[in-house]
């Protein structure tokens, strides 16, 4: 079965976010001193091949450990949809 | 009135995507031969204030389209809840 997979990954609260701050300031320095607290992470897309739903999970949370997010700085979600 | 806003930045289909194709080789040289299609996008949180919704949509759109993606080689998404 094929899946598609959708990861947000998110700094962790309590780690600083220069990128979000830098974004931040630009916004406030343009029309829109409205915002605040910017915050940016990465969103992944992928596809996965397995037997079932259980055994993408367990494989997209694998990956996401080892290599797709840093999980001493960052969370991550997982979403998973049947094709 | 405060909203938290949640932006989803994904690649335009058909343009190449050079950082998801590097991390699918290193998941497929590990123990992910089974994903695919990997592209990866950004994901932003932020806050604002506005008077209603609909302001706060605007506001966020306007801030996407000039600042935080770049929507020659972007698409976003925007989801608002109010706090």
């Amino acid at each position: 079965m094929k899946f598609i997979s959708k990861i947000k990954i998110t700094l962790r609260k309590g780690i600083l976010d220069v990128q979000g701050k830098a974004v931040e300031n630009a916004l406030h320095s343009i029309e829109f001193p409205m915002i605040s607290n910017v915050r940016i992470g990465k969103f992944v897309e992928l596809e996965i091949e397995a037997n079932d739903k259980n055994q993408a999970y367990e494989l997209v949370d694998a990956a996401c450990k080892k290599l797709i997010a840093n999980p001493i700085i960052e969370d991550f979600e997982i979403e998973l949809f049947e094709v």
